[in-house]
C-alpha cells in the first residue's frame, strides 16, 4: 500500500494544487478533437500530461496515439529514412519487452543470490570468501558425502568464529544474539533507506499498480529511485527473516523497469495509455521471475493486475515473461538449472477419497484469507489513524525483534520461508535427511527409490508436527502485523507457508491414518498395505494454493502457477477443488481480496471490473448538481467575457466546464478543460493584442456580431472538446458504470431531450457505488 | 464457413423478413429502460428475442440480466424456497459448465474411437470382432513381440479376406480398390447427411462461432440436429482419409453442447448475452479435448474465438476445459492414458545456431499460410459464384476419389494424418521400427536408449525423404480444395501435417549436415562427433506450429498448446521464434487469418477487436442520411397519428426510429424499435377501445392537449428507449468504432448541439471500414 508519508504528500498535493502551481499546460489533444482544431501556436510544453493523483482519459490517450500513428504512417511514404523510422517505431514495443525481460530477470537473479548470502550471514560466515553463501562455501569443500557437506570446515558459525565454540549453551546464545542483531541491522537499514530515499518503495506495490493500470497518475511510484531502493531493501528485509515474501515487490520492481524503458521511447513516454500496456506486460514478467512461471505470470497480469488488456498486450506480455524467465534461468540462482521456485515431482496419483481433505484445506484457506484481510486492514487503519503511524522505524524494529526472537528456536521458522515451503512440498525420498521424513523404514525394503510405500512415522515426524503447529500459529499472527509496514513486503510466500504447514500436517495425519487403518472403508479401495497411497507433500501444495487463493482471490492464474510448479496436469483437480472452495468460503465473508481492500483503504479511484453494479438507480440520481444545489456552472458559446470566465474559474474547482449555446436553451456544444482554459486565456492576454477583461470569448467557428466599439473577441474553439460523452438522465447507472469502465472516461455529461442537465465524474460514480454498498462515500479521495 | 444452402436460406430470409412474418414480439426490455415503463399488459411472448441474422444489443442484454438478478435477489429474502431457488440460479453456471465438459469429453472420445475403427476398416477387418480397430484386434492376439503385433493373424486385409492373398500385385490392387471404395462411401454418406439433415454442420464452424459470439443470431447453427449430424459426419469424413482435421469441428460440436445445456436454464436460454458466455467456455472445452490442452483451450477461446470475455468466464472456461479433458482421458481413446494428442519427449536441448532453421520454418509457415488463405478463398469464391456450388455432392466425391487414389501408394498419406504427425514429431529411439528411423547404427554402441548420438542416415531415411516431399506437395494442393466443401472440415491437422513434414525434412537435413561436417564453424561448438545434437522431431514440431500460426494467426494459444503437448518450457523459445516469424511473414501479405477471411467472404457483420481503425473520418461522414439524401425518418413525441406511423413503417425498412420533441426543434427524446412499434399498435388496435387511424400517438408521460372531438390518443411510452446512445457529429470515427466494439451497440444516434442529425448502425460502421480499406462495402450483408 501507499506509505503514510507518500499518502500525506499526496493529500497535500491535492489540497494545494491551485491552477498554475504545477505545470499544467497541454493543448488541443482532447479526445478526438485534436485533428479539428485551429492551432494558433505550436503545441505548448507538457502536452497531454496529467496532474499527479488524477485520472487519465483513456479515449483521449487512444485517440492521441492513433493521431501519432497516422502521422508516422503518412510520413513513412516520403523518404527511406522516414520509412526506417516508422519500422523502428513499430518494433519499439518488442524492444521494450526484451529490455524489460532482461532487466527484470537479472534483478530477480541478483536478489536471489544476495538473499541467499545474507540469510546465511545471520548464522555464520564462509572463511574462504565471505561473499559465499553456506551452500556455495561448502560446495567447494572436500567433504563429498551428502551429510557432511552441511558441516564443512570452511563454514563457521558465529560462535565458532568468535569464541571458538560450536556446541553448548553459550554458543547457542551467542548465535541467537548474532541472529537477532543481523536481523535488526538489515531491517533498520531497509526502513531507513525507504524512509529517506524512496517512500514509495514500501509495501507490495500491487494495489497501487492495479490503480495505476486502471488509469491513475501517481508520479514517482514507478521511478528510478523506487526501482533502486526497492531492489536493495527487498534483499535486506527478506534476509532479515521477517514474515514476508519477495513476489509482490518483484512485480513492482518489474513495473519500475517497464516504466524506465518506456520512458526511452516517445511512443510510450508521451502516452499514458500506451505506457500502461507496457506496464501490464512488465507485471507479467515480474510474476514470471517470482515463481518461474511465465504462463501463470501472463494470466496473473490479465486476471489480477491489468485493466485494459488488448490482445496485442497478451502476446507481448508472454514474450516479456519468457525472456525474464530465461534470463533468470541463465543466472541460475538456485544452482539446479530449474526455472521454478519450488520444483517438485510426485510419484503417485491422488485418489477420489482424498478430495475431502483437499476441500477441508480449501475451507482453511478461505478462513485464513478472511482472518488475514480483516486483521491486516484493521491494523493498517489503526496505523493510519493513531500515533502508531508516526514511528515507522520503531515499528519495524520491534516487529523484527519479536520475529527473530521467536523464530530462532524453531527450526521451521529459523530458515528462510521459501526453503521451508520447498521442504514441505517435497516428497520423502529414501535418502531424505529432513526431520519430516523420519519414518521407520522396513529394513527388508528392496523397492526402487521413487516407490516407497507408506511407513509409520518416527519420533522425528512427531517432533516436526509440534514444531510445525507452533510455527503455523506464529506465522499467522506475525504476518498480519508485518504486511503493511514501511518496508517492501509481499504476502505470497507467507500465505503459501501458512497453507503448506497446515497442508503438510493434514497430509501426515491422513497418511498415518491410512497406514494404521488399512481396513477402514474409506481406505480399503485404494490403500492396501505396502502401497504408497498418500503424498503429504501434495497436501502441502494444495494447502498453499488454498491460502494464497483465500488472500488474493486469484483463480486461473493461481492454478496455472501451481501447475507450472509441478508440471503435471494430474494435480490440477486437487488444486482447483481447493482454490474454488477457498474462494467461495472467503467470498462469503467479504468480496474484497487483500489488494482491493488496500486500494479501498487508501481511497484510490479504482473502478473494479469484477464488481457488478446491480442497483436500480439512474444517471439523474448521481449527477451533479443534485436537487437543491446551485445550477451547473457552464460556459456559453459566445456571450461571456474573459472576466466572467476568470471569475468562474476562480470561484469553482471543477476540472472542466460544459459549453452551451445559451443559458436559455442549454443545448450542449462541447466541453472545455479547466487547465486548458486557464492556459489559453493567459496565453492570449500575453500574446494577442486587444484582449482585455471585457473581451467576449467565443467557441463558435465565426465570431459573434458585436457592437462597433466592443473590444476584440477571443476565439477559444481549439480548447473545446467537440465530442464530449453524453448520456440521458434516464440511463440506468449500471449502463453508466459499464461505460465508465469499458471506455475509461473521466466524466460524462447528462442531458434530457438535448438540454444539458448535469455532469457525472468517475469520483461521483465511485462514491455512488460506495453509498449503495453501505460504505462511506467520502472514502473515495481522488478524482 | 456457412454452407451455400444455409447462406441462401439466410439471404431469402433477409429479403423477405417483412414485419409480422416472423415472431417478432418483445416488450419493454430495451437497454435499461425496462424498469421505467408503464407496463399495460404482461410481457408478450418471445420477449427479448431477435430476428434471425440480426445483431444483438449487448447493453440491453446485460441490463435485462441485471434486472433478472435483482428480482431473484430481492425475492430470495421472502422465503426459504426462494432462497434455495436463488442459490440454484447462482450455481447453474457451474452446472452448465460441468455438463458441457462431460458431454464434450464423451463425444470427443467416441469420435476418436470411431475414427480409429473406421480408418482401419478401409484396410481390413478384425476376425475376432469386426468392431475392433487394427490395434485393438492385435492387442488381444498372442504375438507379443513388438514387430509381429502389426501382423497378427486375427487382423485380415481385404485381399486376405476376399481372395486369400496377402502379397502380390492383385492383392495390392484389390486393397487399393477397397480403400477407395470405403473412402467414397464414407464421404458420400457424410455429404448426404449434411445436405439432408443439417446444412449448418459443414465447414469448421469457427468463423460462424466467432460471428455468433460477437453478437449475431444464426438460428439453428448450434442446434441439436447440427450437433448430432456434425458428430456423425465428422467421424465419416475423417475416416474417409480426406485432408481435413477434427479440431475445428470439435469446437463447433462443443458449442452445440453449450447451446443445448444453456437452453435448459432460463438464465441462459432467455438472454443472448449470457448464452454467449457459456458458448465461449464451450469453445475452450472443444479445443481442450481436441488437443488435450486445457490451458491452451482457454487461451484459444480468449484470443481467437471470444468477443466479450469477462473474467468470470475465464474461470468457468477453465473448469469446463478441465472437466472435458479429464472425461476424455477416462475414456482413454489413445490407449496410453495420455491426455494429449501427440505426446512427445525429447532428450536433448536445442542450440542457439538452430534458431536459423527454426526461423526459416517460420518463414515457410507464413508463406504457406498466405498461399492457403489466398487459394482457398479464391476457390470458395468461385464455388459461391459459379455453377460449381450447385453440385456439392459431386464435388466431395471427386475430391475424395482424387485424395484416395493419390494417397494410397504413399505410406505417409495413406495412414491417418494425426498418426503421421505423431510419427514425424517423435524422436528416433533405439527400437523405433519406422522408416524415418532407419539410421545406420554403430554396432559397438553401448549408450542408454535415450541418448543415441547422431548417426548417418540409411536407405530408409532417404526413401522417406522422397515420399515426404511428394506427400507435402500433395497435401498443400489438396487441402486448399478440401477446406470449405459441404462436409465438416477442420484445418488444424492438415496445416500441422504440412508443417511437420517440411520441418522433419529440414531437421533430417540439418542432422546429416551436422553429422558429416562436424568441423564446420556453425557445428563445431555444440556438435562434437558422437553427440546427439539435432532432434529432427523438434523441427517437425516447430514447423507444425509455424504453419498453424500462418493459417490461423494464433499466437499465445498456439505456443501454449504446443507447450502442453511437450510439457517442457525448454522448447518454448524455438516455438515462439517460429510462431512470431510466421505471423509476421503472413501478415506482410495480408492481415486476415483464415477465419476472418471466411467471415468476410460470407459478409457477416463482424467488428474485429484486433483491427485498428486509423482513418481521420468523423461520425458525420458515416451517418445516414448522407448529404443529398432525404431527411431521417423520425417520430414526433405527441403529434403523429397512428396512420402516419403505419405509413412510415410500411414505406421504410429501418430497424427503429428516433423520437423527437417536434420536427422543428429536432430534440431527441428516445428511440423506438420497429418491431415493438408494430406490435404495440397491433395490440392497441385489438385490445384498446377508441384507437383508430386518426388517434394521436404520444410518447410523453402526460397525453397532449387535444381538441374536444378528437379520438382517444395512444400512449406508447413503454416502447420508447429513453436512453439511446448518442455521439456528436464531430466525434472521430475511431472513437465511434471503439464504442461499438466495447459496448456492443446496434446503433448510435448522431447529434449536434442537442439536435438530432442522423444515425449510425453497426452495418454502416462495417461498410465504412470496408470502404476505408479499399474493399467492397456491399460485402457486408447483414445488419
Amino acid at each position: 500500500m501507499l506509505c503514510r508519508w507518500a499518502a500525506g504528500r499526496a493529500m497535500r498535493h491535492c489540497r494545494f494544487s491551485l491552477p498554475g502551481v504545477t505545470s499544467m499546460v497541454h493543448a488541443g489533444a482532447m479526445s478526438g478533437s485534436g485533428n479539428l482544431m485551429d492551432f494558433l501556436d505550436e503545441p505548448f510544453p507538457d502536452v497531454g500530461t496529467y496532474e499527479d493523483f488524477h485520472t487519465i482519459d483513456w479515449l483521449r490517450e487512444k485517440s492521441r496515439d492513433t493521431d501519432r500513428h497516422r502521422k508516422i504512417t503518412s510520413k513513412s511514404k516520403e523518404s527511406i529514412w522516414e520509412f526506417i523510422k516508422s519500422l523502428l517505431d513499430a518494433w519499439s514495443g518488442w524492444v521494450v519487452m526484451l529490455l524489460i525481460g532482461l532487466l527484470a530477470g537479472t534483478l530477480a537473479g541478483v536478489i536471489d543470490l544476495a538473499v541467499d548470502w545474507m540469510t546465511d550471514l545471520k548464522e555464520g560466515v564462509c572463511l574462504s570468501a565471505f561473499w559465499y553463501s553456506h551452500e556455495q562455501c561448502c560446495w567447494t569443500s572436500n567433504e563429498t558425502t551428502f551429510e557432511d557437506r552441511d558441516k564443512c570446515p570452511l563454514w563457521q558459525k558465529w560462535s565458532e568464529l568468535l569464541v571458538n565454540q560450536s556446541e553448548g549453551a553459550s554458543a547457542y546464545i551467542l548465535n541467537y544474539l548474532m541472529y537477532i542483531l543481523w536481523a535488526l541491522l538489515f531491517a533498520f537499514l531497509a526502513v531507513s533507506l525507504v524512509r529517506v530515499f524512496a517512500p514509495y518503495a514500501c509495501g507490495s506495490g500491487i494495489p497501487e499498480i492495479k490503480t495505476i493500470l486502471s488509469g491513475f497518475i501517481i508520479r514517482g511510484y514507478l521511478g528510478k529511485w523506487t526501482l533502486l531502493i526497492k531492489t536493495v531493501t527487498l534483499v535486506l528485509v527478506v534476509s532479515s527473516g521477517l514474515s514476508l515474501g519477495k513476489e509482490g515487490p518483484l512485480v513492482h520492481v518489474a513495473c519500475c523497469c517497464g516504466n524506465f524503458f518506456s520512458s526511452l521511447f516517445s511512443k510510450y513516454s508521451k502516452n499514458e495509455g500506451k505506457r500502461r500496456e507496457v506496464l501490464s506486460a512488465a507485471a507479467a514478467a515480474g510474476v514470471s521471475v517470482a515463481f518461474g512461471a511465465p504462463i501463470g505470470g501472463v494470466l496473473f497480469s490479465l486476471e489480477e493486475v491489468s485493466y485494459y488488456f488488448p490482445l496485442k498486450t497478451l502476446w507481448r506480455s508472454f514474450f516479456a515473461a519468457l525472456v525474464a524467465a530465461f534470463t533468470l534461468r541463465s543466472i541460475n540462482p538456485f544452482g539446479n538449472s530449474r526455472l521454478v521456485l519450488f520444483y517438485v515431482e510426485y510419484h503417485t496419483p491422488w485418489y477420489m477419497a482424498e478430495l475431502f481433505p483437499f476441500i477441508l484445506l480449501g475451507v482453511f484457506g478461505g478462513l485464513w484469507g478472511t482472518l488475514f484481510i480483516r486483521g491486516n486492514i484493521a491494523w493498517c487503519r489503526r496505523r493510519k489513524t493513531t500515533k502508531l503511524g508516526k514511528y515507522p522505524v520503531l515499528e519495524v524494529i520491534v516487529v523484527t525483534a519479536v520475529t527473530a526472537i521467536i523464530a530462532y528456536p524453531n527450526p521451521y521458522t529459523r530458515r528462510s520461508t521459501s526453503e521451508l515451503i520447498s521442504e514441505l512440498f517435497n516428497d520423502c525420498g529414501a535418502l531424505e535427511s529432513s526431520q519430516l521424513c523420519d519414518y521407520i523404514n522396513d529394513p527388508n525394503m528392496t523397492r526402487p527409490v521413487d516407490d516407497i510405500p507408506d511407513r509409520p512415522a518416527g519420533v522425528g515426524v512427531y517432533t516436526a508436527m509440534w514444531q510445525l503447529a507452533l510455527a503455523l500459529v506464529f506465522k499467522i499472527v506475525i504476518t498480519i502485523f508485518t504486511f503493511g509496514m514501511k518496508i517492501p513486503s509481499g504476502l505470497f510466500i507467507p500465505s503459501m507457508a501458512v497453507g503448506a504447514m497446515a497442508g503438510r500436517m493434514v497430509g501426515i495425519g491422513v497418511e498415518q491414518l491410512a497406514y494404521h487403518h488399512h481396513d477402514w472403508i474409506v481406505f480399503r479401495n485404494w490403500c492396501r498395505p505396502g502401497a504408497d497411497c498418500v503424498t503429504p507433500g501434495l497436501y502441502a501444495m494444495v494447502g498453499a494454493a488454498a491460502c494464497l487463493g483465500g488472500v488474493t482471490r486469484m483463480t486461473v492464474s493461481l492454478v496455472v502457477i501451481m501447475f507450472e510448479l509441478t508440471g503435471g496436469l494430474e494435480y490440477i483437480v486437487p488444486l482447483m477443488a481447493a482454490a474454488v472452495t477457498s474462494k467461495w468460503v472467503a467470498d462469503a465473508f467479504g468480496k474484497e481480496g487483500i489488494y482491493e481492500a488496500h486500494i479501498h483503504l487508501n481511497g484510490y479511484p479504482f473502478l473494479d471490473v469484477k464488481d457488478e453494479f446491480t442497483h436500480r438507480t439512474l444517471a439523474t440520481d448521481v449527477m451533479r448538481p443534485r436537487r437543491g444545489e446551485p445550477p451547473l456552472s457552464v460556459l456559453t458559446q459566445d456571450s461571456m467575457t474573459v472576466e466572467d470566465v476568470e471569475t468562474l474559474i476562480k470561484e469553482t474547482d471543477y476540472n472542466g466546464f460544459p459549453v452551451v449555446v445559451s443559458r436559455d436553451s442549454e443545448r450542449l456544444i462541447g466541453f472545455a478543460q479547466r487547465r486548458e482554459l486557464i492556459l489559453a486565456i493567459k496565453n492570449a492576454r500575453q500574446r494577442q493584442e486587444g484582449i482585455v477583461s471585457n473581451s467576449i470569448m467565443y467557441f463558435t467557428e465565426e465570431p459573434p456580431e458585436l457592437p462597433a466599439n466592443s473590444p476584440h473577441p477571443l476565439k477559444l474553439r481549439r480548447v473545446l472538446n467537440l465530442s464530449p460523452f453524453t448520456v440521458t438522465d434516464h440511463t440506468p447507472m449500471e449502463t453508466v458504470v459499464d461505460i465508465f469502465r469499458k471506455l475509461g472516461l473521466r466524466q460524462c455529461l447528462v442531458t434530457r431531450s438535448g438540454r444539458l442537465l448535469g455532469i457525472i465524474t468517475k469520483k461521483d460514480v465511485l462514491r455512488h457505488m460506495a453509498q449503495m454498498a453501505n460504505q462511506d462515500p467520502e472514502s473515495i479521495m481522488f478524482n
